[in-house]
């Protein structure tokens, strides 16, 4: 435990509790309280989000890869947003389809028009934005 | 503070505190622990939804009521599922449009099923059901 | 139909019509048009919450309503925001369980704070907005 | 276009019509058949999850990298489920800060399960997974 934690009380109901209890054990906490910090952080991010802080995308699109011009269009336009798209991931799931993952920083508006315009060209099947926190403040 | 409150402490690191304090007196919560229980209700409402419990959905649907047929058509959909569909309420927006909120009891597959044939309907410009917890259990 | 109708062609590959006219059929919908016409005001009414303009907020809160001085409060923050509160419902869902449903107009930004003083109350277990169009040009 | 295209007419109202036009030059559609192919793709998709078809999960954690057992303890988890675990990427994001996107193949179940073992980690600040098609039958 670091030396900036903070430890305080807090009261639940005991029905609540033991709910919440079986609910963390199914999804392999170690406990409440790290439980309890996942809850709070993921309240943050959203608010991140809504307030149109500096954050991150995380972009996933489908696609046909033998469209070959389709491959050049999307490098091409990440090349044109090269200083806010920051990886990409590239998966092969079967013969003809892709899947690629973009991570995009900015602000939303700005993450989102890029994501448009990856999302919005010819044989591009798929796809869906997904917005959340650079990890700062979070810890 | 009823009987069954049970009290347990748990740790924040310092900073996310700080944030998290700020958060919750923006969003008007008297104090951490409210809020808290807040976040913890609604990761187990969540659950509840994704295993297909008896839920609540609330569905709402955007029309043009001056197209009669239309009026008659949802009332009829309506009763013939009547033992799902707890209560509606009916909003006059303007001139022609009509918001219909809609509160539906059953499985999320059931309910889902009910919320489509009225979101089908020719007229019914636009809507969005929304599953959510029948309250037993999250006290 | 009215006079204001286009028509226009467009083409789709034989599989997806396929999988597409075996999905507008199990969700009741009579023929494909009116099915694209509603994907296609589903996706004005995101833009439209995206950029801010006025819309409609979609609220609902679960809460014991054996806390008397609850409903009070609730009833007083709505009154308090009488001129963005346009509706409310009110369901009894058990002996202490109710479910109110309440429409509120405005911003994204003003509808979400006044939801966020009601989901704060404590003895307000769960509930959550959902943003929608207010009906003008989707038809 | 692939011999398999099937073209069909459609009517809209006029100025739903407009207004979708400028939505989609907005997002860079280059014609109105492609975006809406991707209205109907994005119900499509929406479908196969709610079924519990094998999917794809797009899962991204945030984390501190410098706690040096979480990240062996996030690849050993990957490897418990190396044969749903498709293929990941690792970005730096500041001194302290990871995004790690991890890509699960499966029933809409097996991957929640997957993901809810590493978001369960301590040291994993926040993340999120969202399901999407194998891209089949999309085309």
């Amino acid at each position: 435990m670091s030396e900036s934690m903070v430890r305080f009380g807090m009261s639940l109901p005991g029905k609540l509790m033991e709910r919440f209890d079986a609910h963390i054990e199914a999804r392999g906490y170690g406990n409440r309280s790290e439980a309890i910090r996942d809850l709070i952080r993921r309240a943050l991010v959203e608010e991140e989000i809504e307030v149109n802080e500096v954050v991150l995308g995380v972009l996933h699109i489908l696609y046909d890869h033998s469209k070959r011009e389709l491959t050049e269009k999307l490098t091409e336009i990440q090349h044109a947003h090269h200083e806010h798209i920051i990886s990409s991931m590239h998966v092969h799931l079967d013969h003809v389809n892709c899947l690629e993952v973009i991570v995009i920083k900015g602000t939303p508006a700005l993450i989102r028009k890029t994501a448009d315009r990856m999302l919005a060209e010819k044989g591009v099947k798929h796809g869906k934005l997904y917005l959340t926190s650079d990890g700062k403040g979070l810890d």
